[in-house]
């Protein structure tokens, strides 16, 4: 049903030396995490990180100094990170590539079908990834939704004809580093609400993409987002209706099977999965309880994962290994 | 269908003069709000605030000591608010009771058919309440989810072969004062997890007489509460199953129209509802939205409202102007 | 020493009736808490409160829109409370005064002596804002700085040739309500630092002519003040060197004696204070401890209050009541 | 003035495997903490890791269980590493010196003079350290005051006639991960307060040795922590009286020089030290501002570092890694 390749290796790295990496955007919070996830990182060295407004300005933790992109070399990088505001990422992303660069989007611009970039969710699309030079990384929301249900997909367990509940919370980083109000610590701290509800979040389209492709059919699901008072994590709590009543126990076991070779996906047997234990790793960790109470069957998902890390700058850094030819966990905390 | 009195008026006081309140375990979070409510409200003062531990110790705010339980005259008061610990504060409840006070337990101890008590939710029961004697006031995580869903069974709306999703997340004064390491800032902060996952919690079967009662049917659903790193506040995001389409407008006039006369109850009509629009308040806010991509109609209602106040110690406050004679809604903050 | 009256009783009211209040730049947060507060109050209602930017959105809790502030009529009102921006609250005042009404400006824009303004620190100078019709309100660390000094200057127990050091905390809200990126939850969350260091707060200079007014010399002071990841709420602990020992308790004595008349002054004999008891409250609550292992004499002073109630909108009431002839006291939390 | 030496390099390695830690007392937060750091560190093993309570469990991030601490035979280990409570901890890291293993204790039981343990400040005192089996580890507020202070008192800066103030905030696992009350999160969050008020800290006799020890003469100082609504981190402002003026450019010479060599001190040239930039990272990170309208010179010092890194954890390994003939740095987050 998949296309997916689990047990494939990484291949023999292309090239030996050390690859230049350029971040475009690189004061908002994916580009800092970009920063101090590539400073640890053996096989890359940060060529360049940009900022208009803070041109000149010492990068935290480097001895570089933010460059404004336009003064950047795209053509001399390795792979160019795309840190950018929506709707401006994707344009650099594809000038990168063009000056040959490996572009890696992390805006939501090329995620839709018929961008010209390939969907980087290394877990489900490896293959795909590997030959690419133009990557969409995956939004923070649809890797944990993806992850957290292509087994039961890929098992036939979905019953499709009812609407899977996506309910999930955020926190606040994965809105962004720009001054707004309603970003504020005096206005988020002991707050706690919906937005985009009735599946107006703009990754809504990009999960029934995702969805769609695993399962081959059209899927029926209700995304309610919410904003956490914390800083960074996000907890994805998905009510899936089944074909067949499967306990958690089971549910641990063809998880755990269906991504039994992958470093960055963890199956909790024993407890569900919280933020604090996900918090600057890249992996998306789940856990699983059945619903006895209700005549239909159901399985409750949750879904755990750093929204900077696994949901974005972790995830990046790991489509970038796989294109560079380097380990694909090389330099990533799991 | 309901034996619910909306638009009955509060009768006329019994008696004129100021009533003796004691609060039993007036330490914990929700008799230290009882302190605070019963302190601005005219109608009422504090006769005895009970604590074993801190027994000696000023009464913060007030001129009193905090006395042993066993050393107060129960028979003395005119209403005896219990809010010692499960298993503990019904006993306590009884006794008071029977000693000729009005009393209100605010634990689980008496909230199931059976216990002797009158469940205390005004907005439903009203007519029950006036008359009682002993009231098993409600559940924080109940209060929204029986206040929410009501007007949607009331009216026929409710696809009873579907089960209602009800993702819940509250914050940390309510699951008490105790000393428990979980509850420890450096465990909570930056912190999020489902608890009691797959219909455990021990509000669940109290959620299920309550949701029976309205529809004269077993109901659906399922319950799952998250930890909140805030102080105060429970926001619970429904997901109804419906008979029929129901748009987020039409939604906005059955609900205010069903608790036209409610000054608790508050509709929002522009936007959802926020924990910081309700902390301190005694009032459940309700907001709605309509979900358009799925198959069968499903209407989503968001709850939110003070689990220290509407959710526990105010609803007790409003137990007690209702049954002493007050006005319903003297001393409590709207 | 002083020309504080401390016994004075109100006056009788001037006048019988209602006040019309308007509260310019009401969205930010002293606007917020004035428009909390007055409609609570007895004596005031609420007639006009403005925003550019949300006019025609209505005022949370309120009946009211939001209006233009060019549209206000403020000869029709009886006080006019400027919580506009530094810089054009004061010029609003002065607008204000001149049209008729009691102008009460929160800004710092009319501290300086020799603005036309009567700076409105009732505890200490009650008599001069009686008769007055244009008030700078005070900063709020300097209310904490000279209500907490202020029995220890009168009683020439300060030594002045040596510096009191005032290391202070705050809340993010005495920062205001704009978008700034320094001020997002993801900035501030877990992080503490200290901001304007060497004296460079712009409170610094009222300060020092609220502490030369009251010493009659020229104060040596270090005024450290830091971000704390708190909404409101703002502790100073001073270290004063004394011309001789002082005890706890002789400063509990002291101090109470000092503010005998004092509604919202608090001396906490037992413990110190904290912010948690006095959010909410226009209060400043003030505890000692004495210093035994240095060789000079010190006194440590903490002042705890609510940076948006006692330190902004509560005080400015509080002008308001005095001036306008109701109780001090009317309306206001202690 | 000080036997501190500065330029020594490290030794050469004593021996060439992987060394054995055992960790007592590891449910803890610097008991977790170490887990995690030892876990990343090439040169050690966790043999054992002990719990009473938790025995049997699962050591989270490793394939280890916790056994109960009198099942690990001490003498196979190359280091113990001490995170019991205060009273408990100090027995067992003679006792495990006794063994033959290396002891470092991180309670506060074996820093005073004469216990028989070497105090393990290695940026003062690392001559002694490298020679040691047992190792006082300093407390965490010790730690900044000291490494903040030791290069005013070496240069002969520090007027000893008037009291240095140390105004500290603390993270709350700085108080350990016992269950109690004072520090729930809803006890916690939202709040700022002092405590230990006049010198009463447990740390105060610590300092007081260590600056003694630099000094050659009584110090003169005052003491005071507040508890911070924070996880982790610490930041210490320092008012320290100088014998002559020194600007902030002056100051940021002198303490980088005398910190030259030194990997884990981190002397701020332009902005002053937060806890954002230290959290998880072993160094102390020290900034400076001079203060023009005070009489008598004075200097601020503020110290930034993370509780449970370079005030716990970080630095038992930086001692371990000494004594043990490791590059000192190796495995420790800078």
């Amino acid at each position: 049903m998949m296309n997916k390749v689990r047990a494939a290796s990484a291949p023999a790295p292309l090239k030996t030396g050390v690859k230049n990496a350029v971040i475009l955007g690189a004061t908002g919070y994916t580009g800092q995490e970009l920063v101090s996830l590539l400073s640890r990182h053996p096989g890359f060295v940060v060529a360049a990180a940009t900022s208009e407004s803070e041109a000149g300005a010492r990068v935290p933790g480097t001895s570089l100094s933010y460059t404004p992109a336009a003064e950047v070399d795209l053509g001399a990088a390795d792979v160019v990170f795309c840190c950018l505001p929506h709707g401006e990422s994707g344009v650099w992303a594809k000038r990168a590539a063009d000056a040959g660069a490996v572009a890696i989007d992390l805006s939501s611009d090329l995620r839709a079908p018929g961008s010209g970039a390939v969907y980087g969710l290394p877990e489900l699309w490896r293959d795909e990834i590997r030959g690419a030079r133009l990557i969409a990384n995956p939004g923070c929301y649809p890797t944990g939704v993806l992850l957290g249900l292509a087994p039961a997909i890929a098992g036939g367990l979905v019953d499709h004809s009812r609407a899977t509940v996506i309910d999930a919370a955020s926190g606040v980083t994965g809105a962004g580093r720009g001054a707004k109000r309603d970003l504020l610590f005096g206005e988020v701290a002991e707050d706690y609400r919906a937005y985009g509800v009735g599946n107006l979040h703009r990754h809504v389209p990009e999960m029934r993409v995702g969805l769609t492709r695993l399962s081959e059919t059209s899927p029926q699901f209700v995304f309610t987002p919410h904003l956490l008072p914390v800083r960074r994590g996000i907890l994805e709590t998905m009510y899936v209706p089944l074909t067949q009543d499967v306990s958690a126990a089971e549910a641990v076991r063809l998880w755990s099977d269906f991504y039994a070779a992958e470093p960055f996906v963890e199956v909790c047997a024993s407890e569900l999965p919280s933020l604090r234990n996900v918090v600057n790793r890249n992996v998306v960790s789940l856990g699983f309880s059945a619903v006895d109470e209700v005549e239909s069957p159901m399985l409750i998902v949750v879904a755990a994962f750093d929204n900077l890390v696994k949901g974005a700058s972790g995830q990046a850094l790991q489509n970038a290994n796989l294109i560079l030819g380097f380990e694909e966990s090389l330099g990533l905390p799991a």
